[in-house]
């Protein structure tokens, strides 16, 4: 089996994306941040979100059946800080800005580049780790800004408007 | 449902790294770009491929039960275009770099920021696509390298040493 320090080390060179995930329902309100995040296909609209079966938050989305990828501008850097530090309650978390929910009740945080709130519909369990299959209701989409990504080890931006 | 013209211009904000994934084996040599690929678990390493059972090169994947992931560097975009461009067989798009295969037999580009070199262990069919699960075997690294991202509808270039 490969060495998993020398795995976690390349795989800290897969720039992905910054999302916040969201939850509420009967268990209560959940979120955390993630970049393993992404699009399944589009008929219907689904994508997965791969959690750590251990993380604290991961009940809440089980049970709640509902959640909300909440993808992050540049500019929103902070708040991915917050919902990866695990010393800051769930509360204060959600303290930080404001929150609109869309069809599903889970937290939608309106200035997010974009919000795809979703069901979860199938749930397949691989090793440490869940994957939940969600399907899209419906989506908040904000002007382009320019986007968030985590790679090597640290937060990079992206322009909006102009690629390389 | 929520329209998937709509659900298309949301995940064009959801940055996703370059890869070309390639196979090969008893049903022959075969690859594609893919920015859906995401880390699931690190016990035992695995990662996981969206593919689209309609295309060209999805019998291949699941024939043969190997894959190699090739994370591109900035430098590599253009390799990106030719995996991706439907109008260049196979043969052609491989003739473009060299490859050196490290334990499954699929190609491997040495140059790539990491190659991840799997065993398909589990397949999850959604919608129009399937989901490959894959545990690394085997993975090579190059030096940290800027990086490449597909976002807003073009290419993106990380630095490999600065973060935001």
């Amino acid at each position: 089996m490969l060495d998993i320090a020398r795995y976690r080390n390349g795989m800290a060179m897969l720039a992905g994306a910054v999302n916040v995930i969201t939850t509420d329902g009967p268990r209560g309100k959940a979120g955390f941040t993630a970049t393993a995040v992404c699009t399944v296909t589009d008929q219907p609209p689904t994508l997965l979100v791969c959690m750590n079966r251990s993380s604290y938050a991961h009940p809440f989305f089980v049970e709640n059946g509902v959640l909300c990828v909440n993808l992050l501008a540049a500019v929103q850097q902070e708040l991915s800080g917050v919902f990866a530090n695990r010393d800051i309650p769930m509360e204060e978390r959600f303290a930080r800005t404001d929150w609109s929910p869309l069809e599903t009740g889970s937290p939608a945080f309106a200035e997010a580049l974009v919000c795809f709130d979703c069901r979860i519909a199938l749930v397949q369990e691989i090793g440490s780790h869940t994957i939940f299959f969600c399907e899209v209701l419906e989506m908040q989409q904000s002007d382009a800004k320019p986007g968030l990504v985590y790679f090597n080890r640290g937060y990079h931006h992206l322009a909006a408007d102009k690629a390389a």
